[in-house]
């Protein structure tokens, strides 16, 4: 619990649910006939409507970006740090929306909500859906929510492929495109991560081919394989080292399989306490996205053509230490659109965090964001 | 099967067993009231036994280093490619002895042996070995095989820390020592990496506390997953990107769960295979050799003391896209070395294949080891 809400937080939010009936064709082929999207909102919508930023989030993201839901919540929203007032994306200039996405499951239809047709939670029949699906439904959430163009869609990670996407499939409903620690495909070693991850969840004797719901449990030592090889990948190899060493629990060795080693701690508590907040089929629909996104495959491989039409301007950040999504693969989106002649700053922040660094107000990553979301600001207000 | 025996190779081979019943004190605490080792031997020992190379392997690898066990075997031993008439490890001129190590699942004694005061698989009573029990093992082969010195002791990955501990433990009983790919102790992001391992082998429905041989089961899910793990940390990013890059099996995406990356394909297939030959207990027990090794903790963390009282002349090498024992970490053990004042030879091999690369023929790398291994053998002719 806070004490007292902080002065640069945007304080008690409340989670919002549209539904929507106009079916959404997917790239799947299939169409959902109908869908609830949740989404929070921070800040005040300008009466011109020019200051609206979209938040898009990452794989274990949800719609709460920032504030406290109540006064007993421990923690504010996911991106606290970058969203409130005085901050990088300021709500005293910025109207901000976050959604919960399409197939999550925190408040957004996906397999734990109810398949309408059967009256049974989705679970497995809820269908794959990419970034360029998320990207549609979100922009049937903007004109719900009367915001023709957004000053600016930002998001790290799989949130900065949907960034990506939005420049490419509404080039003008947007201004700006932040896309952070991001890259513009996934590599194999990326793919076989999540394919490791799949195999954990699928295995899970309560997985129950995706039915877990129906028989009231839920696939937990899965769960929590994925998530601990998860947090593996987000933080590198030396924020490792720095955090825990080979620092024993006990101060010595035990000869068991007990926890003997302070990571092996850090990473079971990370990846029990996820089984309580997060659902399997979800995850599973996560990674599909992220290995399916490659804007570039239907142009030959070629980034620069598939970010041809792209008119925003674009901030793109990548940390050093990241090996997931590493400055190499941010540089070949800087590339192609620079190959375009596209409006594009970069910045490779010297971080030790590895990928998680994109949620962590570093000081020199936080200097660039706000300094370049003072522009979107000023340019509002204009 | 091979059509016939390549002439550089060592030919047919066959395994031996040792039995040993003197007790065999282990660090956990615990004795080894008897056991038995089992080995192959290539080449000849000389009539003054200064021509002996004893071969450590590593955490999959076992006694059946080089050769054929008969004319239908499909593959020859694990390292073959080292070892025979004119390759670097020149059976012309050793005689070269490997063994599989304690807790093994070849034939030495380890958890699916059984345990003669039960007349039951050991199991998860087979005690925690650590590297440091493993040279003492091996010492009592060498005492077995007359070989009071060897020329050099050899071997990759976590062959190259019993290597290590070789030069540690037994100073006078080697000439030179050959360290691969190794590392002086793991790094938190190398236990973690184990940890999820063990997670994936204990939760496995099948694995029944370690007992599954009594209920006619293998933990196979289990196994399957940490064998992918395994191999994408072997691999490096660039050799699965040159490997697989986003290659689809079907050449289209088929929203599903079924294969659809090469790279799937692949790791599921390497998970699958790995099943059929190697045992989870053992995998337990080789992660825990691991994580436990680390000969400069009881020096203060100071591995130059550690090394102090080395005799042996040392080659290290290390490969370039190795992530999972880094050239930075070979680097650490030359520079312990040398401060010391000892003799090494330090090669980083420019190589994409990741720790793998300490297995694959690289002509640099194989130059550079032969040579060495000319020398070494010179000075047995002298």
């Amino acid at each position: 619990m806070p004490d007292s809400i902080p002065a640069d937080s945007v304080g008690l939010v409340t989670t919002q649910t549209l539904h929507f009936d106009t079916p959404l064709n997917l790239d799947c082929g299939r169409v959902l006939a109908e869908y609830d999207l949740v989404y929070e909102t921070y800040g005040t919508l300008a009466e011109n409507r020019d200051n609206a930023i979209l938040i898009c989030h990452a794989l274990s993201g949800d719609q709460h970006a920032a504030g406290y839901h109540s006064m007993e919540d421990r923690k504010p929203g996911w991106w606290d740090t970058a969203i409130g007032p005085g901050k990088p994306i300021d709500t005293n200039h910025f109207y901000v929306v976050c959604l919960n996405n399409l197939g999550g499951c925190k408040g957004s239809s996906g397999p734990a909500s109810t398949n309408p047709q059967t009256g049974k939670p989705w679970g497995p029949d809820f269908p794959i859906v990419t970034v360029h699906d998320w990207v549609n439904s979100q922009a049937r959430l903007a004109d719900a929510l009367g915001v023709g163009q957004w000053a600016a869609v930002i998001g790290g990670s799989l949130g900065g492929m949907q960034v990506l996407q939005w420049a490419i499939d509404y080039p003008r409903r947007l201004r700006h495109a932040v896309v952070i620690a991001a890259a513009p495909n996934l590599t194999a070693q990326n793919i076989a991560f999540n394919e490791v991850v799949r195999q954990a969840l699928r295995s899970d004797p309560d997985f129950y081919d995706g039915r877990y719901y129906e028989h009231g449990v839920v696939p937990a030592q899965g769960l929590k394989i994925a998530r601990m090889l998860g947090h593996i990948t987000y933080l590198s190899d030396d924020a490792m080292r720095k955090k825990f060493g080979r620092e024993l629990r006990e101060g010595k060795i035990s000869f068991g399989f007990d926890v003997e080693f302070q990571v092996e701690s850090y990473l079971r508590y990370q990846g029990e306490s996820f089984v309580e907040r997060f659902d399997a089929n979800t995850y599973l629909l996560m990674t599909k996205a992220l290995d399916y996104y490659d804007p570039a495959a239907e142009h030959g491989g070629d980034l620069s053509a598939a970010l041809q039409g792209v008119e925003a301007q674009f901030l793109v950040v990548s940390f050093t230490s990241d090996w997931r999504f590493s400055p190499e693969r941010s540089r070949e989106i800087v590339k192609a659109l620079l190959d375009g002649d596209k409006t594009v700053s970069y910045a490779e922040v010297e971080a030790h965090h590895g990928h998680d660094a994109f949620l962590i107000p570093i000081p020199h990553y936080f200097d660039i964001f706000h300094a370049y979301m003072e522009r979107v600001a000023a340019e509002c207000e204009r």
